[in-house]
């Protein structure tokens, strides 16, 4: 790969490209790269940043203001001081990396060259230029409208303002070809190279892919017992009973199970004890300027009380209602059914057998189109909620999606299981959906963008130049975050769980479905997208909290069908309130069963809770010999007020 | 008060006692004293210590062996530091006390004396002595039996060879006299002075205090409303159903609200954010001799596993064999009832009509019997499952003994409730229940014991020379922690909540009798226990917990006795169904509430998070600047490393 131009020093890489409205004015280019190369102490970013040269024939519509962005070695290294990576030490454990004490960290050798991954590089560079901030401008220059205060992240303010159009970290053509091998062009099947994925895309699409290969292992089981089933009498529902317990405490156990084995890949990655840097404001995020009571930093604020009144009083009745109308929807389409039947049935010909399958159709049409509208609702809503910060923007986000999504795919099918109780219909509706999904979900996801590249640069399987690969990448389309694909699993885990008493072959599908996934997933990753910034995930956040809820959910439609059965009833055959009675009960104790096991199964296995307390511990008899640090603005307050009683 | 003798400077007070078997022999006593008394640079604690003086006329069971303990002020700092004690900063925030900054402390004036409190520095005192650790002795001198070795806790092998009786703080008379009197000596009522208490006794206590005030005006709402009810009809069922619901969801909301009520205090009293220091192992705390693999010292190690197993496979068959017994007696108790009442029906005389009363008597009696006896199996077990820590035996001795005291207080209520579903008899029999427990508890808790103290020492009120205190409070009696006082809270928090439906009165007993309870404890932590050292607690720990699992127990009751009522039966006369389903997804959708309100009310309040996260932010700048601890151990392994690869 070329190395950045006559500035920087040899051997220097690009890293980071920056891309800029290609009518930005020239004082702010100047002004922005002036920034960016600045000295620490002057304020910089001290970060190496050259234009990327056009090419001889520039072409109408190619903009010139595309830059990379590299960085020495050894400023490398201050960052990921600065942002406290954690590293393997010599001892094995992992520790806050430290200039001075880089030599007796692992893999540390020389001044450092090839201590840290290329994906951790990109990330300190994002971190370096999203914390570069203004001084005494008032403006970024050339855009008075662009205002700026001393402390106010520059970059921050040209992503809102739109002046800086997108920001990305560059593929490694050599590396990714091995990943890639190892990853999902191998034919002997095996695990997936984790370390490997992490090493190239970071944490959180790491644990992502972690969490798709142990889900679809933690299925398997459940998938072997399907197919036993399937050789048994289709309508007899009384073995289903014990498959429903056993589906019921596998879930349970797996999801605790997962919290451990996650927080196992962070500690080895790192992540798990590491303290969170404090994250800059969100791009849209607006308020009065006033003073962060945490960082003292001049920032804008915005009261908290008026965040909830907008998402109580606003966004909370809007996706109430949203779900009042989704239902509204759904039992339109169970009447028009009706009447298609009715009329079916009244003079059966050809055209009534073909509208039988109008109302499906036209329900499924539907619910696409809401879920597009609601999408974007719940974006701008959530914007509209002025969210400080990036991560609790995506919880809000999530939040509102995964209900409005559960309602959607699962509402029809309550209504089947619990107002018409028909069992038949409910295991035939919950194989078409299952399949249909899963078909529509690959095609979408893989085939179609797979063909779509293809077709549009053939070039870029060519060995190319830094310039165009550069420019490749750059119309490549951007990867939005692991949402849609948890989302995806949320579901599949939705019609396993739920269900799983009258259809134990559900979780054979998604066994199958999960497989080709992760080949797909792998492939859309390496080849479809720009590189994503690696994001340093310790777990899988609110994701977690949503497979929990749905295995509750569970639990009482798991209870719920099988009371209804009709061996349930044979066995109470004089009373139905003493059948009920039992029900009930046996919801409450494996809701007890799985809150107790969720309390006694420690989150963090044992070795690691031990590394950790060993860390704590000797940080903490580190401070002990040392001095605490000493706060010269409130030692000279303290003198001062000394002063004033002496005097 | 006098001052510690001639080894001491002037003015440093006596502030932990301790006490020696009196047959204790001479060079063990002079080797442990020269340990207390030698430089820390030299392993020892620095502390002052002096034997008391004996009276003139030695009577003939006089211990000689007892010794006052004290500190230099200096001295003090220091082990506030190490204890890394928060104080409040000349800011308002509360910081880790550390001796460099000390002038920039609120109250930090000259050389710090009264900075610490005194029960700040007996506890600090009694830190530096349990951590005052075995430097090359095999054995303690003139206890060949006493094993020793490198890192191991003195005083705590003394403790456990029975060496050392006890280790107790003084009273300070003057304080505690100022302290009564605005505790519960004071004619008008008004809230408790929690920060005395917490200044005298500590945070444990003060937190104890604290929720028990809490925990009573949150009932006032419910007990007003109770008295309401009483005007009433007392047959009038359906009003109770408002009432419960009202209850329900007061209980959960209180229950969120004492956690940022507790929170609040925790972080002024600074113990919220404090990391507790490494606990040694309890006295009692046995296993093969190897390294701690946190702190790397050697002392003794006990495979989790085996402690494990003997908790899943004898403990909790214990617990649940004892549960069973309890069951089985209860049952007995209805047969005997039965039968007395049958032979009073089939010839009543007077002494028939005694009779009756019998199977009660004996049931109370054997109750208590049960309770005594499995006090005594719980400490043994647990005991004998041999916990590393302290806090995690107090934990599983605590959980054994609430479930027993929960089946044994309201098993009869269940039965009377959901068998023989007489709401009547469950009215009277909680009525009773109550009412009883709480004058016989104020009887044993307060007035004997104030009793039997009056006759025992009269002469305790006089004013006392240093050497006759020290004799009364060596002969006073222990005060054995929070634990029974808590369980008690926790047993009246079961009368109101669960059986809140069919009796709203209980809430008017549990106001007063807390009103007393009050006065009660106060009283007895003054005047009739020894001082205990004070627990730096950040919350209430466990009991939290319990009283949130009662509080669902509560819904589950009250939503079954509101299914049960007439009123809702005649709301569905045609079928039993339907009102079943109806309970059944109302109390779904209570629990459901319970724990979304739990998720969306923060644990910690807003004001608080952000001083917590500006202390994290401002470390972490510091530790940005600072250069990290260097480990010179591991230095020289990866030097020695090193050199093998280049050799």
């Amino acid at each position: 790969m070329e190395v950045l131009g006559n500035r920087c020093g040899p051997g220097i890489l690009p890293l980071v490209v920056v891309v800029l409205s290609p009518d930005t004015k020239e004082e702010t280019v100047a002004w922005l790269l002036r920034r960016i190369r600045e000295k620490q102490q002057a304020g910089g970013a001290e970060l190496l940043v050259n234009q990327l040269r056009t090419e001889v024939v520039v072409k109408e519509k190619e903009n010139p203001n595309i830059f990379l962005v590299g960085a020495s070695c050894q400023r490398l290294l201050f960052g990921a001081e600065d942002l406290g990576l954690f590293k393997e030490f010599s001892d094995g454990s992992m520790r806050s990396f430290t200039c001075i004490n880089s030599h007796n960290f692992k893999e540390f050798h020389g001044d450092g060259d090839g201590f840290l991954s290329m994906a951790e590089c990109q990330y300190i560079i994002k971190h370096e230029l999203e914390t570069l901030r203004a001084k005494d401008e008032t403006h970024v220059p050339g855009y008075t409208q662009a205002k700026l205060y001393p402390g106010k992240s520059i970059i921050r303010r040209l992503q809102s303002k739109r002046i800086l159009i997108q920001m990305f970290p560059l593929h490694d053509r050599e590396e990714l070809k091995r990943l890639s091998f190892k990853w999902y062009k191998k034919v002997k099947p095996s695990l997936q190279p984790l370390d490997d994925i992490r090493y190239y895309y970071g944490e959180g699409l790491a644990l992502y892919f972690g969490f798709l290969e142990y889900f679809t292992m933690a299925l398997v089981p459940l998938a072997l017992m399907g197919l036993l089933y399937c050789q048994f009498d289709w309508k007899n529902y009384d073995k289903y009973v014990f498959f429903a317990a056993f589906n019921l405490i596998w879930c349970t156990v797996i999801l605790e199970l997962w919290k451990r084995c996650s927080a196992s890949l962070a500690y080895h990655w790192g992540t798990l004890s590491r303290k969170k840097v404090f994250e800059e404001p969100r791009p849209g995020f607006h308020g009065i300027l006033g003073f962060n009571p945490v960082t003292g930093r001049e920032e804008p604020l915005y009261p908290n009380s008026k965040r909830q009144l907008r998402i109580y009083l606003v966004s909370l009745p809007f996706v109430l209602f949203c779900l009042y109308l989704s239902l509204c929807v759904m039992m339109i389409y169970f009447q028009m059914e009706g009447w298609a039947l009715m009329l079916h049935e009244r003079e059966p010909t050809f055209w009534t057998e073909i509208l039988l399958y109008i109302p499906g159709v036209i329900y499924a049409v539907v619910i696409e189109v809401m879920n597009l509208i609601y999408r974007y609702a719940a974006e701008f809503l959530t914007e509209w909620e002025n969210h400080r910060l990036e991560s609790s923007y995506q919880n809000h986000l999530v939040l509102k999606v995964l209900v409005f999504n559960f309602l959607n795919c699962f509402a029809s099918l309550f209504y089947i299981a619990f107002i018409m109780q028909d069992l038949v219909l409910l295991r035939q509706n919950l194989a078409t959906l299952l399949i249909t999904s899963q078909i529509i979900n690959q095609f979408m996801e893989a085939f179609l963008p797979y063909w779509l590249q293809r077709r549009r640069n053939k070039m870029a399987m060519k060995e190319v130049s830094l310039n165009v690969q550069v420019r490749l990448e750059n119309d490549m389309s951007t990867y939005l975050g692991t949402f849609d694909d948890y989302l995806e699993l949320f579901l599949l885990f939705g019609y396993v769980s739920l269900f799983s008493s009258v259809y134990p072959l559900a979780a054979v599908f998604v066994v199958l479905n999960n497989i080709t996934e992760i080949y797909s997933d792998a492939f859309k990753m390496c080849k479809l997208f720009k590189r994503p910034f690696s994001d340093p995930a310790a777990n899988i956040g609110i994701w977690q909290l949503a497979f929990e809820a749905m295995s509750v959910i569970a639990i009482v439609t798991n209870c719920t069908l099988i009371g209804m059965s009709p061996q349930a009833r044979a066995f109470f055959p004089d009373s139905e309130m003493h059948l009920m009675l039992w029900t009930v009960a046996v919801e409450h104790g494996l809701l007890a069963f799985k809150f107790i096991l969720a309390f006694l199964v420690p989150d963090v296995p044992k070795h690691i809770q031990i590394k950790l307390a060993r860390l704590e511990f000797e940080s903490m008899e580190a401070l002990k010999k040392k001095k605490m640090f000493d706060i010269p603005v409130l030692r000279r307050v303290a003198r001062e007020e000394e002063g004033e009683i002496n005097t």
